[in-house]
């Protein structure tokens, strides 16, 4: 049924697919998405054009089609294994439905060039990942490829943590400007904030695969257990005896986003304040409280992985609802601009 | 027949409807363009997609839907009318296309943007419409627009007059570094130059429907006499037995260009080199030649103009070849960029 039908508000966000998820993701995103299935008619995005625009270590990513290619497969499977229900929400790889570009291309000529660079996104990428001016014009387009990956399904709400409201403004200043000059088509979306939290990486710096400080939702028990023995913690404390801080310390961090028994948590900070637990206790009592979540997402992954044309039909049939409603809202946008003669 | 099956190197050119075509788009391209049709296989495109992205008059033309739409028609039957022969040639509206965006979005992953910047369309067109900074992405989205033209129907030349040779260089460039990337895909397009003339306007500026100076392909014999009788001729030569200028002198121009009698050219050069031959008697043997060229033109463009389904027809038909193309290019790209997953 679509949202047409159910009127449910229509939610939209997606991953851009350079590597396999981690806990991170799930603790800023996945997490709220599962629960917004049963409110909102929700489409998740695998955005593949998108991945070809991003740069890795300094290399654009556009040169390793097999990598954007298999990362596609892996941040699918980690999102039916978090629990995103293909019988609920549609989640599809954004080269099935090629509206988007078309989409986008139409949308780039409502934004002026520099509009388009002071994009927040693209401006803190160039800058966090020292690009100078070795980006692409297809990242400089990414902005428009997100607003029309939003628009195309008429999307209500966009799930966004708190800093990340402006990300949005873009694609609303495109709705409106679109509804003004062609007529009313799009409705305006809006940033939906939900109460999402940022972990940080075993390191304590951002949590990125390619820094390998990051847990993935795949990773076995023995890899979980030497990530989280070897994690950061506060550097100052030598001995157990020691005082230590649990503020900002990754160690309490994770605790608390993952470790159900509150009580035990509150125990723990207690104790280490005042240097009566050791590190090793509380790291081993964190890694048997990731190991019981993972476990389950790691075996509903491996329902996928071991069965590739179950998770095909899923993103065939996913692919079939997004682009359904893709070409309807195309047909609507090429009328509107008068692209249609027959 | 398809190109493939006749062996027939491809043609690609194009025009941005922006209004009616006039004489100098007849000296400038269409000419050769006719001719062209009998020893290749030609592509040309109606991009529309590009006239949004187009300013004129310091306003972008995104915000005249209507006005594109009408331009699409009109410089159809233009096409048609100087002898575009669709048994013969592919005469299609670009939105008939939208894998162009799809190819346009791909190729901007492979271009850097201080490449597209550098692009001369670009560069010279900011400065000629002192555009400032209000000119759009879709603006510099263009000549990968245009790449994705020509690389769509796998073109080997692209027509261009002497010193548009470095326009082409864009696409030549994409198409060598999507080959080397992704492997062997499209031929490396070439530049076709032409024996091509610049026509100026009846004043002596760039001719240009906007500036009123141009002499339309569908203006009647009332208006070509009084646009010829009003021309710009040698401003210094104030009496008929006044020594005239005739290099430069847009009257003399223009019997080039279209008086099949060079003997009588000529003459006319020596006797107004000489003082001997008034401008009246000159631009009227000039109204009369460009009537006789004109008449035949405006009577085959009246056929489509009364009956707008046959002109349908032909472009739903063309559309229809061009997109058959487009569509198995665009399956080889995509499964050259890994992009299909089923």
């Amino acid at each position: 049924m679509s949202a047409e039908q159910t009127n449910k508000k229509v939610v939209y966000t997606a991953d851009t697919p350079t590597g396999q998820l981690h806990i991170g993701h799930y603790v800023g995103s996945l997490q709220n998405r599962v629960k917004l299935q049963d409110e909102y008619q929700c489409y998740f995005g695998l955005a593949n054009y998108h991945s070809f625009g991003y740069m890795q270590k300094g290399e654009g990513l556009y040169k390793r089609p097999d990598f954007i290619h298999e990362s596609v497969i892996q941040v699918a499977m980690d999102n039916l294994a978090v629990g995103i229900d293909p019988e609920k929400s549609v989640l599809y790889i954004e080269s099935d439905v090629p509206e988007t570009c078309e989409l986008a291309i139409l949308f780039s000529m409502l934004v002026t060039h520099s509009r388009a660079l002071r994009n927040p996104t693209i401006k803190n990428e160039i800058v966090m990942k020292n690009m100078g001016s070795r980006f692409s014009l297809g990242f400089v387009n990414y902005p428009l490829l997100q607003a029309a990956d939003i628009l195309l399904f008429k999307a209500h709400l966009i799930p966004v943590g708190e800093d990340q409201l402006a990300h949005v403004e873009q694609s609303r200043e495109i709705a409106r400007d679109f509804n003004e000059l062609y007529g009313e088509t799009f409705p305006v979306p809006e940033g939906l904030v939900g109460a999402v939290g940022v972990l940080p990486g075993t390191d304590n710096r951002k949590m990125s695969k390619s820094l390998g400080n990051a847990i993935l939702l795949s990773d076995s028990d023995e890899e979980i257990d030497r990530k989280i023995m070897g994690m950061y913690t506060d550097p100052n404390r030598i001995r157990t005896t020691d005082p230590g801080t649990v503020e900002g310390n990754p160690l309490f961090i994770y605790h608390q986003a993952f470790n159900p028994d509150h009580a035990e948590v509150e125990d723990f900070m207690n104790r280490y304040r005042k240097g009566t637990v050791g590190d090793v206790e509380v790291k081993k009592r964190l890694a048997e409280v990731i190991k019981t979540f993972i476990s389950p997402i790691r075996e509903r992954r491996k329902l996928y992985e071991n069965d590739p044309e179950l998770l095909k039909a899923i993103l065939r049939d996913g692919g079939k609802k997004a682009r359904d409603v893709a070409v309807r809202t195309l047909e609507e946008v090429r009328e509107k601009m008068k692209l249609t003669f027959s």
